[in-house]
């Protein structure tokens, strides 16, 4: 199950702190001509950085492309790509290879796997698995927007502050930082341009697809698109998206979707993380056996995921809106 | 995309007024002995009732079996049935076949497929297809039983009435009729008795199956597990859940789940439902053309499908589960 | 594992002596004005008849369609349709409930799915399935001759008589029936008008999709295409196709595939039936406990199925085809 | 369509002459030790070396493994390895970027994909990418190895001289390339240990998948198992397979299949090959305007790839019955 989607899927492998973590995009149409430098500049959006939020891990992104691209150009097979891990301080876990982290994948994968999973920096369960996403999510918004799609995210809110309260956001993750505590936060995303007829009906509608991309991210615990939430507060009378002549809606609480099908509005989505599980604290938990231990408070880990959950976001939805217009190619005679 | 699931497969078929609606469960094991009054039982919870949140339409809600189960026991085989359509008033709705509803799938489905769509009463698009969902549904929660793994929802707000103000909805349900108007609201679900080291990695998440699971329901406009959208506002210091020494946890924020795959605690999720946009008022909107057209209050709809909704959430929940259940058992050597 | 194909995809179910065989077509697209007599005549090709070769079991074989089509067109939502079980003589079966017949499923099904499998006839192992997918492949045809696309079957030989000994079938055939026998068969199909690029590399070639199709059949035994077996035994010069300046080519020792993409060429293929294992004689056999057991020469049998095979073979090329023409829709920017 | 099987899900990437092939072997359940020095013996006999029947170019075939094995053990995630492209001599197909090779993808890709193909060497429609097959096979193979399962194939004929005529296959394959030309021929499988009751009935019967899986291989023509094409001339009666006490059966004409699901008896099968449509001489064809060209004999090829694809049909064969171990597990409550 580490691949996603229909006609353009995404199969990742990789471990925190083996060889290398990569991908394999299949799907791709051909035709494609990659520009480099902006898959660089989305990977470095997610790279962790000298900012409050960030873990201070350095970590050496750039994917080596391997098949799939001939004069940077897409060919239609595979595009395989591997990053390489050089930062691996793999001393960093012993500490934890005999205990259960709190809120963290160590005694699913064990109980799920056996005693045979690595556990060095939550091994497969491990966020870095997000930059392979981003890799391929970077090459799917250059497809998009060569149909005039594009995919947009940015932090919707740390911890109880939303966008209102956003001066503030910096002071309060320092804050968190000086008590070695972390906290989560919500990332909003859009997509415009999709043009209408997007989107597989029943099992295949686009907020299930875009809802199963987003809770596939790690520490995500929320999915909402257009009014969310908070439509289920509301009457209908007020809910209600009136059509204009040309088809467009005066309002948008549908949040661009009818029936899993897009209707040419904006698509607009909200994604709620958790706090990042680790803290700069000394963490009691239990061992393999259940006894009571102490984990000490080492590793290299964010605040704040949110920030860097931003491409993370756009890369899923990217996927899914691009596979989405593959598919609907094969809709009519 | 008419299908659902990766081992345990449910394809569904069928519009609003054509002769029948129906599924295929492909993939249930053997030896299950079905208790076909459960079934009635849990389709009679998502029927139309007389009580005010529902619609009058009267549907025959019987499924009937026509494979895979010999002598009330399950074969391993395809297990299909259908569901006829027997109160289909199709005079009702010939005045919206060149109209488009406003928040209805009536303009991205003529979009999508051009004019051949099925426009009487939303065809395919129509919420009579959970009932298809909630049969499957009901054998898979017989099989789950078998195994000790309950799934129970209920609701858990209605409009902006919470579970503390349950005892208002009722006269609320009713002030919003008499208003010509709908209303949305939540439904909680839990999943018990589901042993640890279920689900899959990456992009097979239980969180992320659940998720696309719930927002395929129609009128889904948001889903969230365990501590959902409010862990975004938490600090990671009161988002732990700490290990007890039998590896359960203090407290359940997690919702059961780590790195996508379940830790023995209840898996615990909430699924947001928009007020229904057909409202018992004149509706303006625009016809196929664009022009300006008014649609009478005509047809026969709920309130608010909340309490109706409850039964699919557990119908959608109960295939997720099974199905992880059955993926899980090629895990190890 | 009742589905067939990516985006066209049929899902089947039934067993023989159950209520009701049926299928479900996702993925037809819409716009197809459907042709129920072509629907029936591709029906009565498969069907049993008065001639030498066949049972003299009457099936029903009329579908009923009840979705997916309306006013007589495709709208691209799935095409339900359900064959009604009218020629049920359940007591015929009765003597083999506790017995394994020779080269028959019974025995497997029965390791498979434990004692609860449906003994009748055959149930999903029953050759009667396959007319659902000349139901389905009707419907593939119609939309494939909407783009120029053919699809032609006939016997190519009968046990050892070839095509050029094709005025001694039917006496052949009658001897062996005399001597309450049965025999095998070959298959020949082509599919012209395909144009180039249609098929897609790697695991999804066309021949590899056609030929798990063809083997999904009952009693197919072999596949080739182009020339097939006997390509092996040739030299590089001898089975080379040139090139004419038009791109077709001089001979099609190929078959019209070239590294599993049509080369617009006719794309030629030949399926070898065993003969079917019911014989008109006691045959020696065990039961559940290994004991021996005669089972009398009951039901109602082919002596050769190869003639009733024919539109079954039409049937999964025609889905295969139209598969790959859908999905090489997504190959290109 | 990269990705091949169902549980276990082997997805290919790379070119012949890009800088490296791989893949990445999802759903190999965990707990398996490696021994690497069976993968790469596999990888050896696949290589081609200085034998008659081969090409002369040398290929580093040592995959790197990447992921899903930690301390030698598989831990139940992704697979992922790569095997470089070191012996690429790109000035060698210069000749051909201009010019369709008769009987190779060269047109069909360029058809289907456009101007952007990599045509070095065949690119993705290289036999080169059968080495992922290897290693991937080769890890399948130890974990049905585990379970009693062996998987072992052999060379069936050369050319027109069968098993009986063994002793002249090198003086044959001698002549053959002295004369410049090519030749096909036959692989024989056999599966053995293989419990009875796997497979899936219908589409996912065993032969299906062997045979999808087979005439994936580039250059195989044709697949049968049992008595394949010429139990298509033998009479029922013939054909029959009596059972012993033991639910074994006396003969094997069946191929250890009946109704699609193992009998456990040997599970057999016949590939056959053409003959490599590069021959030592110059060939016309024609360039992409359809003008009459001449492409000089260059290029390594073999003569014969026959005995370098045995391997490789145990590799796909062993990938099928592993899948369908897994899979079968799903089958009872």
């Amino acid at each position: 199950m580490n691949t996603f989607g229909q006609l353009l899927r995404l199969t990742t492998f990789g471990e925190s702190h083996g060889p290398a973590i990569g991908g394999v995009l299949d799907g791709m149409p051909s035709g494609l001509k990659i520009d480099f430098d902006a898959v660089s500049a989305m990977m470095a959006r997610r790279r962790p950085n000298s900012s409050a939020a960030s873990t201070s891990r350095r970590e050496a992104d750039e994917p080596e492309f391997l098949s799939g691209i001939f004069n940077g150009v897409t060919t239609g097979t595979p595009i395989a790509f591997v990053i390489k891990n050089t930062d691996m301080r793999s001393a960093d876990y012993s500490a934890i290879s005999q205990a259960f982290r709190p809120c963290h994948a160590d005694y699913t994968y064990e109980v799920k796997y056996g005693p045979h999973r690595d556990y060095r920096g939550g091994g497969r369960a491990s966020a870095r698995e997000t930059a392979v996403r981003v890799v391929a999510g970077a090459l799917a918004m250059q497809a998009l927007r060569s149909y005039g799609v594009e995919v947009s995210a940015h932090v919707g809110s740390i911890g109880p502050l939303g966008a209102d309260r956003k001066n503030e956001w910096a002071g309060f993750i320092e804050r968190v930082r000086s008590a070695g505590d972390t906290v989560g936060g919500t990332v909003e995303c859009e997509i415009t341009g999709l043009p209408a007829g997007v989107g597989e009906p029943l099992f295949g509608k686009l907020q299930a697809c875009l809802a199963a991309a987003m809770m596939s991210i790690p520490a995500a615990k929320g999915f909402e698109y257009g009014m969310g939430f908070e439509g289920s507060t509301m009457l209908g009378s007020e809910a209600m998206d009136r059509f204009n002549s040309d088809f467009t809606t005066a309002t948008n609480h549908s949040g661009g979707i009818q029936g899993g099908i897009s209707n040419g509005m904006p698509v607009t989505m909200r994604v709620a993380f958790k706090p990042v599980a680790t803290l700069m604290r000394e963490l009691p938990t239990v061992d393999r056996e259940g006894r009571p231990v102490t984990i000490p408070p080492r590793g290299r880990h964010d605040v704040c995921v949110v920030p860097r959950a931003v491409p993370v976001v756009e890369a899923m939805a990217a996927l899914v809106a691009l596979d989405a217009i593959l598919l609907n190619r094969s809709t009519r005679l």
